[in-house]
């Protein structure tokens, strides 16, 4: 590894590009905004994926699939929701190419095939949901819907970065629908929960659940609930959210049920829904200067082992001892490689897999096999320890809960450091520029405060937290009443 | 059940579309020609993307993910893939709405918003993905290249069907780069036995694996391995196809590689893919009048049970016995539901199991109980039998091995019965309308003698068969010589 990169004290961002780069994630297409999820990357995604999905199903929840396109006249129904997502949309209004006569071998557009009606490119899926769903519900007994899809949606960003904000992204969207107002926000809290859950005991990553601002909330919501990550750099990420959509989709596409009492309801619908974003929190949460740093459960490859030998029969006896450790971990369900690729030096796998992130690396040389030792070294300390090989399957299976606690443990501890409570809007600002983190703060719960509140300082407000004592106190801004302390920090 | 519902008799078209409707599989949405997948239908989905996925991973290949869209540019490289495709591109234009002045809350599509370049949606992705390649490789040590995707793709199709022909479809594309002619070869091959397998041993749907015809063949490609399945009309569906595509690819995006022996040489690909449209061959190769027939190993319910009760007391003792099958099951991994809703009588359950295609359906009343039986119905043969309760679990383990392997064996046999040996044209034509089925024939291997064919008849050559021996004859339309049979049918 000759090649020297950026660190996070040099610059975040730039680190941040780098490391998804040398760990083999994903890089930038040619389609602008667009990115490729690389097979070590889509390893990551699909672990998260697997398990988002059983815990979806365990709620209650099928998977179901809907066009990828929406007519603009149902695009436009729900109108809160068209206005938020028009200026973003990938349009299509031609089905058909033809040759094009004046340059040889090219393509155009065949004027001829332009369609009557544009369609949009998905960038949520509401509409065309809701517009299906119609179909769907006549009676309270056709009632709770609750459906998932994984898919993937276009929102035109001009300033794209990789997993954060890309043109196209993957995600899953839940869409139900229920009888009752009380049903629908229990479902919305309840998904919540469950996104909580997954980035604390999956991610590693510690989050704040909380209720979106007025001005913050997903376009076409009553309340928007979130999970609110923080990054190492001190900045915000919204990981997640899942939305009270109240009875305005029922009304924008006439979505009626007759209750068990026999009066004529609009439905109640809910939304939520995580992507690809994921995968940079993820990385914003655990990685070093070598590279990325994954919790184990949702690393491609959890343990890897680089024989070091000088001949062909010190590689045989080395092999012979990692097989019964390859043995031995699937019979665990631990994910193992043996890496004796003849073309490349142990120490450039060893930096390799560090920018990989694999959580334990194993190492073997002809005294260690002299001995009866192993060297095992854990990622996220880059500890190094020489045991006992008769003593290294059990040790393993230990790191392996003991580096998913320590992470989930680094990232409390570090989000409790960086997290303040301040009173006094001059503090704020002088501590949001020197220290960065996430700022407890009253504020009166006007969108105006808010609003000049992001424009003196780039920072926003995160979410109201679920889990706070109610304190009575003045808006550090405006010195008008407050309720309670809402997060402001700058985010992704 | 009121409802009458045409039978496979009367009109198997008419029966196709009302199945996929009564077995709540899918439907069409309010965009023209596409499809929503409904939970019950993608259920089944999944489950043949989990083993094929797996399938896949098995030898050797990783999932990524590519962009959605192809810059026009990129598309229209490979000009005979271009020119194949080019008459069913769904194209953006735009990536903006704004409001529409004229009409108070619409939309229009904002003029100032217009792409530089049109964007395709992909209607398959080698252009994409080979201008990615591009970047990737330099040398022989980064081949072979093994990657799947599983995504959504577009071809505006202006007549559709649910599942076998629609605009939009999800399906999985394999992209592989070798060094070597022999290595694509050798990998097209494999992977269309991996189809073959996949379709015989899951789907219990037997087929024929094939090359297809130069004039049938995947714009783009060398050579077109297939599989080709009969339906129950005697019509042949291609269930799955396996491309070498040659240098065509590298040729036109420039990828070449560095050899051992230091020459720059251009790498050789395939593509392979099976999509939704495998759940149309599904439902068309074992259902009958009653509704869908499934093989166990795809079956999303694998056994059903309803308890038939006039009491509280009674449906209580006849939970417990089901509580007791539900865990024995649950320890083989056989699926089970218990339904006892109570808004619908055990007969509309029945219909409503045998309409899903539940392979194994369970019931008992109060006198089985007293009796120590319950009731087993098997899907596919309708079967009925009266066991001893203490059988019922070694009976269930039977069936679903049993099911499986009957679906099977009744299709091949299907299959001998309408594969015809023919020598005449007339015979041909004669029994392609009377009887329908595929025919056996020699064929003079011009594409001008295959096209007429086609005009006279409506069949089409669905593959040369890889399985068969070598014979000599005449071509039954030109009398020309010919050295071996194809296969004639008319298809899906």
């Amino acid at each position: 590894m000759a090649q020297k990169y950026t660190t996070r004290e040099e610059d975040y961002s730039k680190w941040y590009n780098e490391l998804v780069g040398r760990a083999d994630l994903a890089e930038h297409s040619d389609v602008k905004g667009c990115m490729v999820i690389k097979p070590y990357g889509f390893a990551i995604w699909e672990k998260m994926k697997d398990v988002l999905d059983q815990k979806f199903k365990e709620t209650g929840h099928s998977n179901a699939y809907f066009p990828i396109f929406i007519p603009k006249r149902l695009f436009e129904a729900e109108e809160k929701n068209a206005e938020g997502f028009a200026k973003e949309c990938a349009v299509v209004t031609h089905y058909r190419l033809k040759t094009d006569p004046d340059n040889k071998g090219k393509l155009m557009v065949d004027p001829e095939a332009k369609l009557e009606e544009e369609l949009i490119v998905r960038p949520t899926s509401e509409a065309i949901i809701w517009n299906t769903y119609k179909k769907w519900i006549q009676s309270y007994r056709d009632l709770p819907i609750l459906i998932n899809q994984w898919a993937n949606v276009v929102r035109w960003e001009m300033r794209t970065r990789i997993f954060l904000r890309t043109a196209e992204f993957l995600w899953q969207e839940g869409h139900t629908a229920h009888a009752t107002r009380e049903e629908a926000i229990e479902e919305t809290e309840k998904m919540c929960d469950v996104y909580a859950e997954f980035a604390e005991n999956y991610m590693a990553m510690p989050v704040i659940k909380g209720l979106k601002t007025e001005s913050e909330r997903f376009a076409g919501a009553d309340e928007t609930y979130c999970i609110e990550a923080m990054m190492q750099d001190g900045k915000a990420l919204q990981a997640g959210t899942s939305h009270f959509l109240g009875q305005n989709f029922a009304k924008a596409f006439d979505v009626k049920f007759s209750s068990k009492e026999g009066s004529l309801d609009y439905v109640w619908a809910t939304s939520w829904g995580v992507s690809t974003r994921l995968m940079g929190a993820l990385i914003m949460t655990h990685s070093d200067d070598e590279g990325l740093v994954l919790p184990p459960k949702l690393a491609p490859i959890q343990v890897v082992a680089v024989p070091i030998y000088r001949s062909e029969e010190e590689l045989s006896a080395i092999s012979e001892k990692f097989d019964f450790v390859r043995k031995e971990l699937a019979a665990r369900g631990i994910s193992f490689k043996f890496d004796d690729d003849d073309n490349r030096r142990p120490g450039w796998k060893f930096a390799e897999y560090e920018a990989k992130g694999v959580p334990v690396r194993l190492a073997m040389g002809a005294r260690d096999l002299e001995n009866g030792k192993i060297e095992v070294v854990r990622r996220d300390t880059k500890e190094k320890v020489q045991i006992d090989f008769d003593q290294v399957i059990e040790h393993i299976v230990f790191l392996m809960d003991d580096i998913q606690n320590s992470l989930l443990e680094r990232a409390k501890i570090f989000r409790t450091e960086n997290m303040h409570k301040v009173d006094s809007y001059e503090e704020f600002k002088t501590r949001l520029e020197a220290e960065g983190g996430f700022f407890l703060a009253h504020w009166d719960g006007t969108a105006e405060t808010e609003e000049k509140i992001k424009e003196e300082t780039k920072a926003t407000i995160r979410c109201i937290p679920l889990d706070q004592e109610p304190e009575e106190g003045v808006c550090m801004y405006s010195g008008k009443p407050s309720k309670g302390r809402v997060i402001f920090a700058k985010a992704y």
